[in-house]
């Protein structure tokens, strides 16, 4: 390294202090966290962003079972296990699913589409066989947990998938309509597909950077709940701002944005009858 | 090793074999798994079990900025960071909120309790300085995309822990007294604690194994949802009855013990009202 720079003079090389300060861009938090020991499953963690553009190219053998064991390996409600996942390779249903979901083109070049599921039938399944009632599968109580459940997997596939050289990116849209995608896939009542997630191998010629996320002190709270500083939610406008340049990006501001995206029934792309369609299927009843 | 069984000449080593058969108690599937490439991230993930023991040992300094950095580096839906967190070390508000908590010890034992909240209140008041109506908040569209994005930030945090040598165990009791967890934190409308994770450096003196879950046939799905076979579901009962007999754990089938969790009302451990609680508090109203 021929680099001369003060700053590099004065700060020893720090894997710590590299991925943190790509991630929230502000070099006294980096500095901060610099001496702590690092390892490969913070690497895979601290360098994740969303791929949405994929080699042609089939998943190696194996590797959906691995990164699935990885799914079944993290924490579920009470072990209930209350979630399933879908794996779609089948190109003509990809590309039916993609037409539910804002036609997103990366589902269908993606060589898999993971659906994944809110289960509580398989414990109504369960209830039934063993001559219990399974009234608390009707509670709201019971869908967070299949939410729960559903995303703490979700959560380790990604994170599976990517220290294995694979990309993915979530796909909410999978609730635009949520009853054609339910029908594509033969879901029984008491289950909702909570989200999809394409995985594949990423084009190198499309990489796309870390993106930051809000200032930590905004997320993170110490003993009690503190409203967020309209300067640090500033700061990270200011943030956001250098990412989208850099990525040649739409400019908005990522308050705008955000506000834009919660601001009325419209701007939910169709999950505004979510409550109707979960009752119907006897999901959030009491 | 002076190990001359014949299983153990046929089999050269492989940590993706032993870290999948763990996992599953399934020698078969472990075998099909054998070769592929290993690496840190996915062994943390693997050998995953919940800690209720810890040392008496404060967090190294940085700790927990480190382990939220990874959780910050979570997907979340359309970036809207829908998350908070509260991280309680003070031992008399640990003491209350395990009260609240079916004052499970290992509430008060962790040096550090992380409560996982779904905020909905940060975008109302971004949404608010924006001058847009936020009524998108009000849909249960909006719950889910909270409660995911606090779970996937939590399981983050825990493989982030779990990778520097801590370990952790979710609460999902912190849904018991949603109100009086709520009012300990100084939570504002619009917000709920989605469970809580105790965090701390486990006691090698009470070593737990993994747990085994199940076959991952009935789990994962190929491009339709099946309905579960009961013939896998008994084999995972054969599987769980093993693991209670050697971890010493109360003799009672995984199915019985199911079915008797989502019972009915009494099952839920109070978690009967939570409907009640989320639209007092603006929540799910649509």
């Amino acid at each position: 390294m021929n680099d001369q720079s003060p700053a590099h003079d004065r700060q020893p090389p720090s894997p710590a202090r590299e991925r943190v300060r790509a991630r929230y861009r502000d070099e006294d938090f980096a500095e901060r966290l610099a001496s702590i020991p690092w390892n490969g499953a913070l690497d895979t963690m601290l360098l994740h962003r969303s791929v949405r553009t994929y080699l042609d190219k089939p998943l190696a053998p194996g590797i959906l079972e691995t990164i699935i064991a990885a799914a079944q390996s993290a924490a579920t409600t009470s072990n209930l296990q209350a979630w399933s996942v879908v794996a779609v390779q089948d190109k003509a249903r990809k590309a039916r699913l993609a037409g539910y979901a804002a036609n997103q083109k990366h589902i269908h070049d993606a060589p898999l589409l993971l659906l994944f599921v809110a289960d509580l039938a398989r414990l109504r399944a369960i209830s039934r066989d063993q001559g219990h009632p399974g009234l608390g599968l009707g509670y709201i109580e019971a869908f967070i947990f299949g939410v729960a459940d559903a995303s703490f997997a979700a959560q380790n596939t990604i994170t599976a998938a990517e220290s294995l050289g694979l990309g993915g990116c979530y796909i909410g849209a999978m609730r635009n309509n949520p009853q054609a995608v339910a029908d594509e896939i033969g879901l029984p009542d008491e289950t909702m597909v909570v989200f999809g997630m394409t995985i594949g191998y990423p084009d190198p010629a499309t990489a796309t950077d870390v993106k930051p996320r809000l200032p930590q002190d905004v997320v993170l709270h110490h003993e009690r709940y503190v409203a967020p500083d309209p300067a640090r939610i500033a700061a990270y406008d200011a943030r956001m701002h250098d990412f989208r340049v850099e990525q040649e990006m739409r400019l908005i501001d990522w308050t705008e944005q955000t506000a834009r995206r919660v601001s009325d029934e419209a701007a939910l792309t169709g999950r505004h009858v979510l409550k109707d369609f979960l009752q119907q299927r006897g999901l959030i009843l009491r």
